[in-house]
Formats: structure tokens, C-alpha cells, sequence
């Protein structure tokens, strides 16, 4: 028998490779494909733009900081006069993966999103209006505008699209376990593969899967026993009035979970090893054991992916015209 | 005559150029050359990084925005738990000009300054000690200092110096006023040239001067008449105890003037038009004309340089020996 061409043998690896990787829950995370770089770069700049805040101190990247996961690291967000928010900041990275935005998936998409700390007052504490009218107010903002939207009127609905169009660009490919999804088993070492073999074992699966390794559907927080907190947040019921919604969250991205402690939306949990132990018994009504847990947070480990490469935007200068922060303003 | 040889005309050009320019009272920024870039990526990460405060979402990048000219744009700053800070904060960038830090000059360099707001309660609210624990906490962060600093000994000392050479790297050359100084005199407008003679005339340069146009010297605010201000600061008597000290302060860069406002110590002074009144009149005694306050305008705005461009650091997660954050801690 003639044995096979290089072409022949490609053609049988990739079917196989795509065959087996049909199988796999989790899909590897794509590297970005930027198709409007001005409106990124607008985006970019408004994403770090502190005068969206009523204070002139507090942009989208104070909670969603991209030096750290996309998060600001705390149980629950700072906010104008130093408010404690309500519940943990979600990570921006991978973010356009998720069905729909915030815990309880009340805004459909990022651009939804985006409108909603500016104008929050226990977040950036602002309006819709002078959000506009700051922007508006600098020459070097509505060239951009222009150039990107064509008529040059700069609204609320140009502004969060303009950031949505650069959270879009916050993915993380290239991953451990990217690299192990798509055939180099020795990316992620023993203990890793281990964990994730429990992951799919154990069920976690289940909700978490697909390319952000959740963010897929919304459900029940304490499906198996009831998860014990003193964060008021009641979950989707806010948005459905369902009473079966109640403590329904939409399951979070995996992707990057090592950057993006404290864990679950009361951000009260600081360890891997503690929160898939909660998961686990709380939603599997399962007991891991020691290596369990440490396979477990191996796998998750090698989730976390390349950080995209921010360079930091330059802003323009105020001017007699932009109205002036007032960060002490009750 | 033979006719000069390139090399020849290059020195009499040379020697030309420069005399023209030793006559000039400001010099031009040269940009920087970094002989250690490990030493500042690693300034940069911690220049970047909120753990070095006690709510874990300060850093020295937000009073100190590298988006916004090295300010936070605001009359004072905001510290931990939303406390208003006594003075405006100074730009960082071109700081390593100055003759001292802070606006009383109470840090003689850049690397005494970065040890003040990590452990001053009403800013970054943090101590020493916990910031070592908590850079120490990381691995990532111990290799770090271990390449920079031999021993891996990590200390408040180290941290600082790392800093302090980052920040060091934080200028901005070739504005259009140092391309006019270097011979292209279209590089600034006949407005903003009329406006430098009228600085020379008028005596602004006598303090304003250098690298610079400023950080040279100290100055009483309000020479000639009294500056009307709620600020409380009295300025280098606080340093020195010396009478003659009473609203003594370090005079400020002029570099990149059009971002950093509002202006003077208080920050009370929300446009370079008022500006430069105020100084005309209560340090040199001079009413402006309208012409001569726009040429004067003019003038500062060609002072703005290329902005440090700076690609946002990945900072390493905390673990679980790492002091947490307590953001809400009094």
C-alpha cells in the first residue's frame, strides 16, 4: 500500500484534531480580528476617560482594570464618594462572550452595558447628558466622532458603541489549555489534565462551557444546597419578576479566574481551592478531596490566557467649555 | 578661497546653534535614554500598581494619569475613602527636573517622593511595611527585584528606587517650542512667538526657566501682591521653619501647562488665561493686555510635548499570602 502524502496526512489530522475537539465542552478562544481600529482606538480612549465620572476620577478601567484581569480585585467596587458597590465587578476580558451583561444579564450586550456605571450613582455617579456634553465639549473628540460615526454628533448611544467596539478587542487567546485544546497535550502539565478530566467528570460542564468556559445561560446560585451571604443581590429576578429566578445568576467566564479574585458575586471567596469546593458542594452536592481540589485549580490555572496589550491612550485637554468634575459633590 | 568642508560647516553650525541657544532661558527636554529597562518595567508595574494602597484601588497612576499630562486634573486629589488631599497634585512628567518634590520641596529626589502618598493617610493610606509584605507576596514580583537588585531582597527602599526610575523615563521632548529652539522657528505660531518674547520681557522667565521653564528654585506665591486663596498650605516653612519660608514654593514646570490644570498649588484656577493674570499681577505687579494674555496662551500651549506612550503592565495576582485590600477599613 502507498503510504500517505504530507497533504493526506494534514487533511486526516486536521478531521481528526476537529473531530476530537467537536467533543471537548470548552472551545478555545479566538485571537482578535480588529475591523475598525479608529473605533477602537475611540473606544480605547473613552474606556480610561475619568471625566465620564461626576468626579473626573473614576473611568470604566478603575473597576475593569485591564492591568489586573480586567477587575479591580475587590469583594464589591468603589464608587463616587467612595460607595460601596453592591456586588463584585465581573471581568471585561472575554465579556462579549457572555449572553448578556451584569450578574443578572439585565443589559443585552456591551454596548448596553456601558451606559450603565456612567450613569449609576453609587458608580460613576454621572448622566447620560454631561457625559455627552464633556466629550462634546473637545475639538479632538469630535474629529474622531466624526471620522467614525460620518455626522460628527456625538450621543450616548456613539459613546457606549464606541466602547463596546473596544471591549470587543479584550480577548484572551493562547492559553495552556488553548494550546492542549488544540493538540499539544504537553501544554498543561499532569495535574491540569487531571482536573480538567474531573471538570467534565464532576459536571462542571454543565454550565461552564464554550469559549469563555461560561457565560453561556443563567442559574440557580445553590442549585443542590442553599449558598450562605450577606449580599442582598437576589439574582435575575430583578429583571423577570419570576419568582423561579431568585438567586439566578449568569455563570460567570472561567477564562483568567487566577486574576480575578475575590470569586462569586459577593466576592467573599479569595481562593480557588475554596470556591470550587463551595461549587462543588453547593451545586454538585459533591465533596472534593485534597487532590481533587488541586487538579481542579491546576486546570483552572491554565485558563488564564494572553493579556491584551493596552497602550495607554492619550486624552485630550479640557477646556472652557467642558464641564468641570466635582468629585466632592454629595 | 576653498570653500568650508561639510565637516567644518557642521561644527561652525554647531557652535553657532549653540551659542544662539545658551542665550535662550529655557533648554530643550532631551529624550530619555534608558540604560536599565528592567529596572523600569519593574518601576512601571509598580507605578501602576493599586496594592500599594490600603483599599487596594489607588495607585500612583491615579493622581498622577499618564492619560491626562501626569495629573488627575482635579484642584486637590482624592484619597483613600474619598478624603480630599491638601494640595494639587504636581505632574509627574519632566519631574525629575526639579530641584526637590512636593510643592514645599520637603523630598530632595523622585525616589523620596514615591515613599510619601503609600503611607500618607489621607492618600494612598498604606504603610511601608505592608507594601513590602505585599510586593513580596508574589513571585513574580521577587524575581523581579531578585534581576534588578542581586539579593531579591525586596524593600520600601527598592520599591521606591524602582519608581523613581520609571518615573525618571517620564519626559517629553520635541514640543514645538524645543523644534523652535533647535532652529525651526515656523514650528510655533507668530501668536506663540510674540508670546515667548513677552515671557522674556515681562520677567516670567526669571523663575520659570531650564529644561523645565520651572523646578529650578522656590518662590513666594504672591511676590508683589497677596495670593488669595482657602488653601491652608504655607508652603517650605513647613520644611524649614524659617520665617521667610511663608508661601515659599517650588515653581512649577510649565511643560505640557495645557493639560495639567486647574492651576497653583490650590488648583483653584481652571484656565491659562486666568493664569497668567494672576502671575502678571501678583509676582511681577503687570496688567496683561488681552492681546498680550492670548500670545502669552500661545506661548505655553507650544510647551505641550510628546506624551510617554506607555504600554500597560500585567501585574501578577495576588495569592493567598498577600495582605488583603480593605477598602472599606476607616
Amino acid at each position: 500500500m502507498k503510504p500517505f502524502s504530507p497533504l493526506a496526512l494534514a487533511i486526516i489530522a486536521a478531521i481528526y484534531t476537529s473531530s476530537v475537539m467537536a467533543k471537548e465542552p470548552i472551545e478555545i478562544i479566538q485571537p482578535v480580528m480588529i475591523t475598525e481600529p479608529e473605533k477602537v482606538e475611540l473606544g480605547k480612549m473613552l474606556f480610561f476617560e475619568p471625566r465620564l465620572s461626576m468626579s473626573g476620577f473614576i473611568s470604566c478601567n478603575s473597576c475593569h482594570n485591564l492591568s489586573t484581569g480586567g477587575v479591580d480585585a475587590l469583594p464589591t467596587s468603589i464608587g463616587h464618594n467612595w460607595q460601596e458597590g453592591p456586588i463584585n465587578s465581573p471581568t471585561v476580558l472575554n465579556a462579549e462572550y457572555g449572553l448578556a451583561q451584569f450578574w443578572d444579564g439585565r443589559a443585552k450586550d456591551l454596548k448596553e452595558q456601558a451606559g450603565g456605571p456612567i450613569a449609576n450613582p453609587k458608580e460613576m455617579g454621572f448622566s447620560h447628558e454631561l457625559a455627552v456634553s464633556t466629550i462634546d465639549s473637545m475639538p479632538a473628540y469630535k474629529a474622531r466622532f466624526e471620522n467614525v460615526y460620518g455626522d460628527g454628533k456625538i450621543t450616548i448611544d456613539n459613546i457606549t458603541d464606541a466602547i463596546a467596539a473596544f471591549e470587543k478587542t479584550l480577548v484572551t487567546p493562547n492559553s495552556p489549555f488553548d494550546q492542549y485544546l488544540l493538540g499539544n497535550k504537553s501544554a498543561i502539565s499532569e495535574e491540569a489534565t487531571a482536573g480538567y478530566q474531573l471538570f467534565k467528570d464532576k459536571g462542571c460542564v454543565s454550565c461552564h462551557n464554550g469559549p469563555a468556559v461560561g457565560g453561556t445561560m443563567y442559574m440557580k446560585m445553590g442549585l443542590i444546597k442553599p449558598f450562605h451571604t450577606k449580599n442582598p443581590a437576589e439574582g435575575r429576578i430583578a429583571v423577570t419578576g419570576n419568582a423561579a429566578d431568585m438567586n439566578v445568576f449568569k455563570v460567570p467566564t472561567l477564562r483568567n479566574i487566577e486574576l480575578t479574585y475575590p470569586y462569586f458575586h459577593d466576592g467573599a471567596t479569595w481562593t480557588l481551592e475554596e470556591a470550587v469546593n463551595v461549587m462543588a458542594e453547593i451545586q454538585l452536592g459533591q465533596d472534593l478531596s485534597k487532590q481533587e481540589t488541586q487538579e481542579m485549580v491546576a486546570f483552572l490555572k491554565s485558563l488564564t490566557g494572553d493579556q491584551p496589550q493596552i497602550v495607554l491612550p492619550i486624552l485630550p485637554p479640557s477646556n472652557a467649555k467642558t464641564p468641570r468634575p466635582a468629585p466632592f459633590a454629595e
